[in-house]
């Protein structure tokens, strides 16, 4: 038995949802090791009854038999946990019982405390339709690709793009730093071309550069990017790490708008019984790391998301969530400019739509662009 | 139809190895979309027979028919793909095809350029054993536990344990910088315990702090911990980025050995048919990214890992890869004294035993730790 340990601790908690598929009578005492597992990780008949054991140990809260096989636990933990880190926010949330078997992450809420720290979005759904002067359209987005081509091919194809009238030119999320065009001219042709498309037609396309680099030189791309006049940065999250989206995002010396691409997150929703809800990584984590605009596949596309995950995961983007703004869902993958209008009236208008490969089939890509631009209405 | 491209490229390959579940008649359909989607993710009927075709897009390798749903499908990458980048690396085996449905991730080889500019452990299994003047034996490790305690608690705990012959004595995963026990005190406080230990036995225990901490932090913890002493490192990859865990294991100027720890990767491994295998979660991919300990769930503790699992993740930590030293396998989670036999008649003598609660269940830790020093002859 340890000592006993008295806590200054505010009572402020972060709300996580779990589901536990299983038989429902087991539920109550998995989910109580998984409260210990989440904080203390230390046998609880040893804790006394001092503050480790009632203000440490993450305290269920509630309990529900959501199907013959589905228990569905909300846990509390006190924010102290946190440190107020991000890391270890995912860390209280979800890491060792990512290890444990057929337990999901299902939701997350968080106390005003975290919402303060951690910011989320810095435009958002407002900040973004002002920035486009797009009042009530939904925003249009396509990808530099494929890979192979040179820094200039991409410039030439960024200046048609925005010609065409596309809000966000991204870098297709596979170009790093390969040989064929290293990122710092690739980023300094696009963002000259976006430019100067856009001082021959009035409008207010931005290129996003993707920002995959590794650790030690994250912080040089995106001054580079800063440096040439890129308009936002596409971010990779899940190769990248979740706080340095959200740092970027709360950087003043930053200030442009972030995109969360889902590379690499797919692991987590793999699986029916485990890992992570699609909409909690690509909804409420995506929003609170601080994406204005996260990427998500679209169901019948070339991926797997189903129409019921698209709708969750669209929904969390935008839905209340403290203080926090309402991020835009972008829904691509494999996408046509026929798909458009279906698209719009499934998710409604405030939605980036996000096409790829597909401009690349007409004639020239201004007027595939155009076309994408006018299938909006 | 894009222009045709030509491009040097070496012929070097990166060889992936994805399992598809599924009618193995679709295999080659969904393999060639797959090798698509990780390179060029562009309509393939859009590109010309160039370079980009021929170089760029993945390459058909093997295919194999593994059961009467599984597919096994090697992959070959041109390895400037990766611009030889730790991430994008991780993008090119498993970015966009994370997303797709029923494909895991099941087999990593990497060409030599890519062994020289990863690197992998510093120290691995040879270079602990001399460290800790062990030329035969298990190496022991344990945890600082539970959160809630303060440093002068810990610093107490890390001393008993290394007068009790523990050769790792790590922070639990979970502390990062709490109010309860702030890192920079704690780390100070435990460094000299183990430090003074040390100096009383003339034994080689080393203390390995959490660098659990938000982006812009990171350097500013690790500083800290070369400061105080600290004679290793705790990483988590899932949390804070598998190529930061590799530039620390790089760098000369840190020179410690890293533990790396699965918190949050656990989601990778949570579905049989998608994600990506164990053995490549906490054996290649760790040990890649310069782990040189991998610490993963034992069988018949409290998570769910098998003993196939467990076999086969020890076996990727030690197998030969390319001039990439071998990682030491370290199996915890719910570990007791009593089964360190079995284990070692399980795992064999290059493994690190790693025991936390447990050892509090005695009258004293330090007799705790001994018994445990004893228990593996």
């Amino acid at each position: 038995m340890i000592e006993p340990t008295r806590l200054d601790v505010s009572g402020e908690r972060i709300r996580a949802v779990y589901e536990f598929t299983g038989p429902p009578v087991e539920a109550r005492s998995r989910a109580e090791a998984l409260a210990v597992e989440q904080t203390i990780e230390f046998p609880a008949d040893l804790v006394p009854d001092d503050d480790i054991r009632g203000q440490i140990i993450g305290r269920i809260e509630s309990l529900e038999e959501t199907g013959p096989r589905t228990v569905r636990v909300a846990v509390g933990y006190a924010v102290e946990t946190t440190g107020l880190e991000f890391p270890q926010f995912l860390n209280v949330l979800f890491g060792n019982s990512s290890l444990l078997p057929d337990v999901k992450l299902v939701d997350v809420e968080i106390p005003s405390t975290l919402v303060a720290r951690f910011g989320g979005p810095r435009f958002g759904i407002a900040g973004l339709r002002e920035m486009f002067d797009a009042p009530e359209r939904p925003l249009l987005a396509t990808a530099l690709k494929p890979m192979g081509m040179s820094p200039e091919r991409f410039a030439e194809m960024a200046y048609e793009l925005a010609l065409g009238g596309i809000d966000m030119i991204k870098d297709d999320h596979s170009l790093a730093d390969q040989p064929f065009a290293r990122f710092e001219e690739r980023v300094r042709a696009c963002s000259a071309a976006v430019r100067r498309a856009n001082e021959e037609t009035g409008s207010k396309s931005i290129y996003m550069p993707s920002i995959n680099a590794p650790h030690r030189l994250l912080d040089e791309r995106v001054e580079i990017a800063l440096g040439a006049g890129a308009g936002g940065l596409l971010i990779l999250p899940g190769l990248t790490g979740f706080d340095h989206m959200r740092e970027l995002a709360a950087d003043d010396g930053v200030g442009i708008p972030i995109m969360g691409h889902p590379a690499f997150l797919g692991g987590f929703v793999s699986s029916p019984t485990g890992g992570i809800a699609h909409d909690v990584v690509f909804g409420t984590l995506m929003r609170l790391a601080g994406a204005d605009v996260s990427i998500f596949p679209n169901f019948g596309g070339r991926f797997s998301f189903s129409r019921e995950a698209c709708t969750e995961i669209s929904t969390a983007c935008r839905r209340p969530l403290g203080e926090i703004a309402p991020m835009w869902p972008a829904a691509g993958g494999g996408m046509t400019v026929d798909r458009t209008g279906e698209m719009v009236d499934f998710y409604g208008r405030d939605i980036v739509l996000l096409i790829g490969g597909d401009l690349h089939r007409g004639e020239s890509l201004r007027e595939s662009a155009a076309a994408f631009r006018s299938a909006i209405g």
